[in-house]
């Protein structure tokens, strides 16, 4: 019996999400069932965090249990035989029996690309949140810095979400552009549900001019989710890294 | 009556190339489609080139003659409106009545882009040629400076291409890396029929060591293709800028 770690790579443009969940096209379900072809074992694989409809993944990671006498490194090459082209395991590996993919994640590292120009781009379309008006960069670099420390992020939770704990530690966060790309890069110890695009949504409103960088006391303050900023789209979105 | 000059976005993905052809689904053909639907004239556009089936446009270039009253630069708004989400007219402005957006081009920019990693990246799929061997970086870059200035490209045209005139001027020829990806850039007065993808293709057999850099000079001194490496994949081209 081993325990195999899973690094995954995937488009998400066409599928429901990461978790299984019936009359649904999954990430998860497309994985599990290459598995299957790969070894003949029907197994469950238990994925680092769950990524919606449209968010796409370079370093996703998950676990399974298997019999499977197959090499640890060779997971992969069975594996990616089975994927569909807009999935693929980049990296697998044998680790320890006790290795839990979620409850032993450290923190999580996203990135979110803005396409920031007059017209919208065809090649990026399924790549970046596009966002046609002018936006001052400046302010949404200053705002960035208030997320940076351990916030209660209540206000950064899509709302109907049934956590308890909404305090969490942002590590790092950047802001970049080139060209017309603006480049957001965050970290933290594990992030609520929608926390990263709401935190995208809210810098976008900033950089209209909507909101002031100051405001972002104030609203994580607030606990409220109708204070912050508007949900960024699904398809700017990628799980880059999980720390372990 | 007046002229007016198009700049083109395109994911060349989904489409049979630009040029319009019976029972395909082509890049010329959804842009006059939207043309008639925006300004109710059915009109024919005059490609600066065709691009090949997977092959992408960033600055593409086509003009037509019209009598509507819309001014120049409000076209791309009218014409965007009825396009799909994977073609963009990302400029629109009346010119003279002698330009001719094929005939006055004075030169093109496109630009190449390989992947070069362990495993095919999902996110690259469609935008990227994936080449897994291991490339000399080092002799590719000589390689390309063998490429500029002006030659006999025989060697490097698609066979069975019907052209007389084979000389051509490249002016321009860059190679960069970027983590995995490599880009290759070139400018040049024309291309013959598959030429960049015929030389990146020599390019790469030269990066996996089947052919030595200097061997470039010979390749074009024998003007036959089949002295030259293989030819790239459509999906990592992308004509760049048509210049005037």
């Amino acid at each position: 019996m081993k325990n195999i770690k899973l690094t995954i790579e995937y488009d998400g443009t066409n599928y429901s999400g990461w978790q299984r969940q019936p009359n649904a096209n999954t990430i998860q379900e497309e994985i599990e069932k290459a598995i299957a072809n790969a070894i003949g074992e029907k197994i469950t694989i238990i994925g680092a965090g769950r990524t919606d409809s449209g968010v796409h993944g370079k370093g996703q990671v998950a676990n399974f249990i298997t019999d499977s006498s197959i090499p640890g490194t060779k997971f992969k090459y069975a594996i990616n035989r089975y994927l569909p082209e807009d999935i693929a395991i980049i990296e697998s590996k044998e680790v320890e029996k006790s290795f839990h993919s979620r409850y032993d994640a450290l923190g999580k590292k996203y990135k979110y690309l803005i396409y920031n120009a007059p017209i919208k781009s065809p090649l990026l379309r399924n790549y970046t949140y596009y966002v046609p008006y002018k936006l001052d960069f400046e302010k949404m670099n200053e705002a960035k810095d208030y997320f940076i420390g351990k916030h209660d992020f209540a206000a950064f939770m899509a709302s109907g979400s049934n956590i308890e704990d909404t305090v969490r530690s942002i590590y790092y966060a950047s802001l970049n552009t080139y060209n017309n790309i603006i480049v957001f890069e965050i970290y933290g110890d594990g992030f609520l549900y929608n926390m990263v695009r709401i935190i995208v949504g809210t810098l976008v409103d900033i950089g209209i001019g909507k909101i002031s960088p100051h405001d972002i006391i104030n609203i994580l303050k607030s606990r409220d989710r109708k204070s912050a900023g508007h949900t960024a789209p699904p398809e700017g979105l990628y799980l880059e890294k999980v720390c372990y």
